[in-house]
Order: C-alpha cells, then structure tokens, then sequence
C-alpha cells in the first residue's frame, strides 16, 4: 500500500522467468513501466548464474502487533527475505484501540510500498471472561466491512458461536458475504459435521491445522489451509505432506511472529524447509506465491504481462538467497545494498503512539492472599505449549519454591489486580511481565516476591506499556508505547532488547524456553483448562469464573 | 562387486524412507539381514531431524581410467558422495592393453565391495588413422559379451560404421543382442531419420547429447538419455529441462571426471543442482537412483523387502548430504567416521601396474621439421573444446610466439614423432606432455622448445606413462604406471600432484583452464576439424592424412 510516488519510467529486468502456472522456467528480459509489466521477451539463453525471477512470497496471515514492530518496520525484514504481500489481521491492536488501532496500522503501512492488506478483526473482545480496550458488533462491522481498505473478515475464533447461530457471530459473517469479502477461520480441533456447518457458514480458510486429518477434512469441505509457523506455534513440519497433496488449497503464514524470528527468516525459510522435507519446490512456490494471491484476490503479481511489477530475484530454486526484491516496479531491495529506503518507505509514517492505558499504580496490598486453609487451584503451565492443567494443592505447599504467584491487571480503568498461582516458570527471586496478553492485553506478571511484582507492573504503567523483567527491586523494560503492544524501534534494536529480556528472565531461574510467549497466554481464557483474566480465575471448560480456593 | 566376507547378522536402520516408486516418504525401520532386506517396517512419527534413507546414486557411464584411479581407489571417494552404483567402460585401459585391460579393472574391483558393472568395450582401437595397443573385433565380441562380468556393449561410437551397416560394427552389435545384453551409443549431433536407424539398430542409449532437441529426438526413438556432466564435457545446465521433463528416460554420468572434480562432487551434486534449477527433486532422484538401476538390470537397490540392502542417509532432501553408505548390508561410510576401509574394500587388491609401453627415448633430431617456404596447417585449439579448426599460415609466421610445436609418438613399437604446429596454448616456454591421448593413448607433447619437449618426452618414458611439465630442461611427472593411465595412489595424492602440473603449466603462459584435457583431445581423430595422431596429421572432414604444407 503507498501513496503514489515517482517511479523511474522504464525498467528492463533479465532471468530465468519461474513461471508457477505452467511450471517451466524460461529465459526471459521483463519490461517494467511504472509500476506494471508491460512486456515480456523470451530471450537468449542466459548464463547459468542469471538470477532466478518468481513471484514474491505472501505471508497469508499475520497480526504483524506480535512482531512488536509498525508495519513500515516489518516490511523492512520482510523484504529481505522476498515477503511482497502480508494478509494482516490487526486483532491485538483492535481490542486495546478499536477502529482507532486499525486506522494506526493502515495509516502506518501507508508509508511503505509493501503490500498490506488488512482484515477486519471479528473478535473484539474475544470473550466476555475478560475486559478488552474496544468492541465491535455485528451492527458496525456491517458499517466497516465496506471499507475499501478492509479487505476479508478476520479470524472467526468464536467457533462455538458459529456452531450455536450465536445471531451476533452469524450477523458479521452475513455482513461480509454481502459485501462480496472472504471470511477466515479458526477452528482448532473442530472435525467432521460440526466442521461441515462451520465452513457452509461461509468461512473459507483455517490455520490452527496441527495435525494432516484436520487439514484433509478442512480442504475436502472447500476451505483452504494455511500452513502456520510462528514464535508460538508451529505447525509445518506435521503439515508438510498437505502442501505436496493440494497446493492449491494450501498457504503459508506466521500468524504472530518475533522480530529475532523474522530476522532469521520468513517465508522463504519455509519453501527451503519443504524442499528438505520432499516436498517439490513447484509444490511449495504454489501455496507461498500463488494461491494467497488469488485466495485473497490481490492485485494479481504472477509474473504475466498486465501484473503488478512485484517480483523477487534469487540466486536459485534450491538455495533461494534473496537477491533483489521489487514492488510495484520499484527496487526495495538487494543483497548487495541491503534495504533501499527511499524505495520501500518513500513517506514519513507518523511517529505517534496511540495507547489506551488507565491503570493506576498498584502496592504490595493489592497482591496480598490472605489464605489460611483449603486447597487452592494452581495453573499448571507447560513450555512450548498454550494450554495449562489445574492442580489443587494444600495452601502450606504455596511456599514451594515450584510454585510462583501470577497476577493479571486490567489496563483500561479501575479495577484491583487480580492474583493466582502458576507453577512451571521455576522463577527463584524477581518477576517477569508484559502488556502483552493475549486477547485484551491487560497487565500480567508472574513473579517470586511481592515487592518485585509490585516494581514491575508500576514500571510497565510508568512505560504505558512494554515487556520487562525485575530482580532485586529493579525493573528492566522494553517499552512498548504504541497500545502497550508495540514500539517505533527496528527488528534489531527490538530484537537485541528482547534477547537481553530473555536470558535475565533465565538468570531468575525461568525455565520457559520462551517465557513472554507462554505468560502471555496465561490470561487467554478460550485455551484449557485454568486460565486468569482481570476479572478473576477461569475455568475454561465451563467457560465460567472459578474460586481460587475450594471450599 | 566383492566376494564373500563375514556379513553382520542383523541391523536395523530407522529414517524417512523415500519411496520413489510412490513418490511418498514414511517413517520405517528397515531390517537388513546379511545383504538382503528383510523386512520394512513403518513406525511412529520420528523426530524431524532424523535421516532421510534413500536408494544410493548410479553413475550410468563412466570411464574410470579419467579418473587415473584403480576402481578401489575411485569407490573411496564415490560411496562419500552416496554414489553405489557404477556403469563401467574400461574403453581407455583396453585401447592399451586389450582383454587383459578389462581383467585388470574387474579383478581390483572385486576386492571392493562397491557395485561396479563393467561392460565391453565396442571401438578398440576407435578409428585406423592412429595406433593402438590392442584390437577386438566382432568375433573376439561375440566370445567376450558372454562373460556373465561384462554386462553390456560399451558406447558403440562408430555410428557412421552403424548408419553405413559396417559388418563389424553390426557384427558386435548382434554379438550383445543375442546375449541378451544392452547396446550403449555415442552419436553426437546425428538427428531424423538417420538416429532413427540407429536406434532401430538396438542401440538404447546416448550420452552425448548437448542440446534438449538431440535428447527429445532420442526419447521418441526410444532411447535413454544419459545425461553427462564431466571435468571435459558438461551437458547438465542445458538438458536439465530433459530430466524433468523424462525423469524415466533419463539417467546421470560423469563419463570423464578428474580426481579434484571427483572429491569436490559427484551425482549428488547433480541432484542438488537440478533441484536448484527448478527440476523436482522426485524427478532427479528418478534419474539418479531408479531409471539406471532398470534400464541396466542392475541387482535392485530400490528400498524395498527382498532389494539388496544398498542405500544411503543423507541430512534432508534439499541439502543431500550424506550421512551414510551402505552397500550390500555393510555401512562403508558415514559422515563422522569417514570411509570405514575394512567393510569398503574388505579384499586386498594388487598392486600390480600392468603396461603396455615400448617406446625409446627421443632426440632434438626427431622433433626437427626443415620447412623454408609454402603453407603450414596449423591446429587452432580453443579453450574447453574438444573441436579445432585448421589455419594455413606462411612457414615465417611459425616463429610466432602464439604458436607451439604439438607431437604424437606411439607408445607401442617403433616409430618417428609426428610433428605438427598448434595456437591455442600459449605456452611461453617449457613443455606439457601426456600419455592420456584419446584414445590410443599415445604420447602427447607440446613445446616452446624442442629441447624441452624432448625432455618431457623421454621423462614420460622413463616413468612408463604419465603426465608431466617441464621447464628450462628439468621436468616433473605425475607417473602413471597403470597402462599409462592409472596411479595406485588415493585420490588427494593424485589431486594434489595434479594441481601441481596444472598450476605450472600455466606459469609456462599457458592459458588454457585445463591443459592437459584439452591436449589429450588433441589426437583423436574423430572429432574435427585437424588433429594429429602417431601415423600423421588427420584432416577429420575427409577422414583422411593430409601433408603439414599445402604446395
């Protein structure tokens, strides 16, 4: 998305043209005018080390607020490993901001000559066990899906209301078919008939797959699969064969992903990955090019005369070393120059950070539990996955040093924090916590002392925002001023600050591979089994608040 | 090939199992009894990283003479690159030596336990117009082609002998397909209706095709398609399309491949390359596991229950490295322990240099050519071309500094050098010399001085064979006692000497990539367009001598 710009008249670029669709690969000279294809010339037979020519990469759908970035910050990574096009739902920012949080992202990506194209969040808030920062009902999502900057409904998560014709659910599903816009799925677990009704509602795709069955029965009911590998979660290696089976059915994404992560690699390391795995390179370039593009119906950039002048230059189809990066007809990148930014950011996005941040304060009192006896329920958290286990214990086990508080704090207004316990994070002193949390993305924090707690979610209100970690009574904080979720820094600077986060939380004795990852979905009350919220302890089975000791 | 060793009872070996029959990849663990699987048996999902087991590489056709290593010593260095399998001419060898060339190579090649299949060489000697050491003709074929040893007829390359029913030629051609054996080709260029009467002539292969339309041709006439890539001749980047187009018409060789070139890759390289270029990974793999083993009836290595139990492990499908060798059972290489020297090579072959070498020294006196006046014909060679074009200058313009006195004196009787001139090689000074001339294998020698050459000359004499450098009278020779052709040392050790040469050849001036390649091409007189042979200088259009002054 960019305002337009001046764009050098006329460009010839020459290679071995990778045509998808007909899978042959030709000597070709490609005539770019302005941002369009205007010719393309069969040529002489090139030397062996001409580059490469293919579509760019389509990361097919991503909550670019997980990277921590502004979207003209992503596409700074993303361009160097030949990602053109993101599908982005801005789900976390929607529910701390509302309509104001899309508006920051596409006024944002504006700026960048990478193609965004955004979603409407279709569940804010996610559910009522918690507080969010915004809401939008079927009434105004009828309004706002007929945003021409809006572009599909995204992420129905509320997949029982679908099943149960929750009239509100089914009202904006209805409000994006009539406006001729796709609907994207979320359907973890979901199989047979109620998988059926699930996509005759209308809604086309899925990526919460882990396992092929979930993805053969999602594809044999008409829906596509995208193939997600993430931070968090990571599904490819068990979906591998899917994207050898039905290409056309299949797409690739990261859906929330760190700035370490995307420095690393994007797209590309995954059409690499299905190489190793077996998986024919044809196979792979379908679902990472070809079948976003016209799922999503985006500007059509396959490398066809009359296309967008949106492509990518690689060394070659085995190694795929990103050489130059083009979109609409301009170099954003190459290896040699590194970003070229005048290409790729050609305005000045605003430097502005919009929040929605309330909280007051907190003192050693608002952590207190005064618990005499009972058995109280303890979160059982487990590294590398989002679900948790419920243990009662005996309140003298409390002091086990296994066993640490967790307290989740709502950011939007009044409130007291409120307070359970975790065991699994193995902190021995000091507390870790973040405003990241998902969905609402209130304030939490797990912690060894109450003092050290106290710090840090005060140096979290100090920062509006951030990711931290305090030992001794002293906080360390990644700010995260854009809605508490995100910063203005690059992928480096986030990325050195974040590794630094990291390894003090592993100096507290964490043993969570990923400790800001897995806290942040403590608070995430629609995964089993406990789960804590600012309004209390939920029992996500019964989708219903529980007490934290039992009587 | 090897005679029978203790075998170890039973292994089991556990990986992705790549089918390529199935096109499919499952975890399995395969049992291996003795030489034989047994049984393969899938298991649960085992982790990512754990090996990819497939059928090893053949190598369709090769001259292992090229490689100036005896056939244990080429084994160690293939089976690193999970080659198992080797086609076999011993053309060179028996060019030398006859019969007891072939026993030679297939006596050390017993005493190895990789799969070499040799086959009869069908053109000894290649054309009249040059002296060999040996001779077989059609009768001696029909006796030969019945050893159960030999396996085929070797590269028939005498296809004007085909086109214009030569008795002979036919002769051994019936020989081979009454013994049920298959016919190799060699018909560089021949198109239409004459490669149609070729192949009607049961010839069923070709690996001299260097454009995609000879390699179409010869599919729809039935033919299989080998394609080369050597240190001489590389075809690989422009048939590439072939494979993937016809992976079961078409098979991978090294033909000629110099012992550097071996160590750094042999036909996994190919495999990685193809996948680089676009050509599916299923699809090499067919030509370079599958396709060879049928069309030659070699004992089946497929991964199947009851196949040999030969394959390899490599890393993943993309990267192919391997990680270990296994043929018939035995695990010959892995890639921590290197080449295992006692299950590879469990013989102890012979360290006999059997020869065929007659000529006595030289003197300044047989290298003088009295010209005063009239036209020379001199060579004009053409770096990485086995192809000259002929250029008649006045005798004056001899003194030239780009031109080189080139000489061909026969290593088997008696005889005078012949002397030509040749441009191409620029050598300042000093000589470069040669018994490995295609395909008699004479010895070849060219010089900015006659003192020099003559010093080569009789330096290649004294070692019995070999190639060699000389400078300002002292000269250096890598000796090559096996039939003028072969070392018994390792492939570093004769890399090492190589480079060496090569390396002082080009601080003579010389400014060909690889001199000594192109010099053994200098003396066969079947490729045009002036050559020069023991018995004089060849016009190759006319097929014929011609005289070194045109009157």
């Amino acid at each position: 998305m960019t305002d337009s710009h001046t764009l050098p008249p006329r460009q010839l670029f020459a290679g071995h043209l990778v045509d998808i669709e007909h899978r042959r690969i030709f000597d070709a000279e490609i005539t770019v005018s302005g941002d369009t294809i205007t010719d393309i010339r069969p040529t002489d037979p090139l030397p062996h080390d001409a580059p490469y020519l293919l579509p760019g990469f389509t990361d097919a759908h991503i909550h670019i607020e997980s990277s921590m970035m502004t979207p003209c910050n992503f596409a700074r990574v993303a361009v160097r490993h030949g990602v053109v096009n993101a599908v982005c739902d801005p789900h976390e920012i929607t529910n701390v901001l509302g309509v104001k949080g899309i508006d920051f992202m596409i006024d944002n990506a504006r700026h960048s000559r990478f193609n965004f194209y955004f979603g409407l969040p279709s569940c804010v808030p996610s559910s009522s066990l918690e507080t969010a920062g915004a809401a939008i009902d079927a009434a105004q999502t009828r309004e706002l899906i007929r945003r021409d900057d809006l572009h599909f409904l995204a992420e129905m998560m509320n997949y029982p209301g679908v099943l149960f014709n929750d009239s509100e659910v089914m009202g904006k599903i209805a409000a994006a078919r009539e406006a001729g816009k796709p609907v994207d799925g979320h359907a973890p677990g979901v199989m047979g008939e109620e998988l059926q009704r699930y996509a005759a509602a209308g809604i086309s795709t899925d990526h919460e797959c882990s396992t092929p069955e979930e993805a053969r029965q999602r594809i044999a009911c008409g829906m596509k699969v995208i193939v997600r590998e993430g931070s968090a979660a990571r599904n490819f290696d068990a979906l591998c064969p899917i994207i050898g089976e039905s290409p056309h059915e299949v797409m690739l994404c990261s859906d929330d992903k760190h700035p370490d992560d995307l420095l690393r690699g994007h797209i590309d390391a995954l059409v690499r990955r299905g190489v190793e795995r077996g998986i024919g390179v044809w196979e792979m370039l379908q679902a990472a090019c070809t079948t976003p593009q016209q799922h999503y119906r985006l500007p059509s950039s396959l490398l066809r005369k009359g296309d967008r002048a949106t492509f990518i230059a690689v060394d070659n189809l085995r190694d795929l070393n990103i050489t130059t990066t083009v979109i609409d007809g301009c170099v954003v990148y190459t290896r040699e120059q590194g970003v070229i930014e005048q290409a790729l950011t050609p305005g000045t996005p605003s430097t502005e950070c919009p929040n929605h941040f309330e909280a007051r304060p907190i003192t050693e009192a608002d952590l207190s539990t005064p618990l005499t006896d009972g058995r109280v329920k303890v979160i059982v958290a487990f590294d590398g996955e989002l679900y948790t286990r419920c243990e009662e214990l005996p309140v003298e086990r409390l002091t086990s040093p296994e066993i640490q508080k967790i307290m989740v704090y709502n950011r939007y207004g009044n409130g007291r924090p409120q307070v359970g316990f975790i065991k699994g994070f193995h902190l021995s002193h000091g507390a870790i916590g973040a405003t990241i949390a998902h969905d609402s993305h209130n304030i939490v924090a797990i912690g060894a002392s109450d003092s050290d707690m106290v710090a840090m979610v005060n140096a979290l209100i100090a920062a509006r925002g951030g990711v931290g970690v305090t030992s001794e009574g002293r906080a360390e904080v990644l700010p995260l001023p854009i809605a508490g979720l995100m910063s203005q820094e690059s992928a480096e600077e986030i990325a050195r600050r974040y590794g630094r986060l990291d390894a003090l939380a592993k100096q507290l004795g964490c043993t969570m591979q990923s400790p800001f990852i897995t806290m942040a979905f403590m608070a995430l009350p629609v995964i089993p089994e406990l789960k804590i919220t600012d309004k209390g302890l939920v029992d996500v089975l019964k989708f219903d608040f529980t007490e934290l000791v039992s009587r």
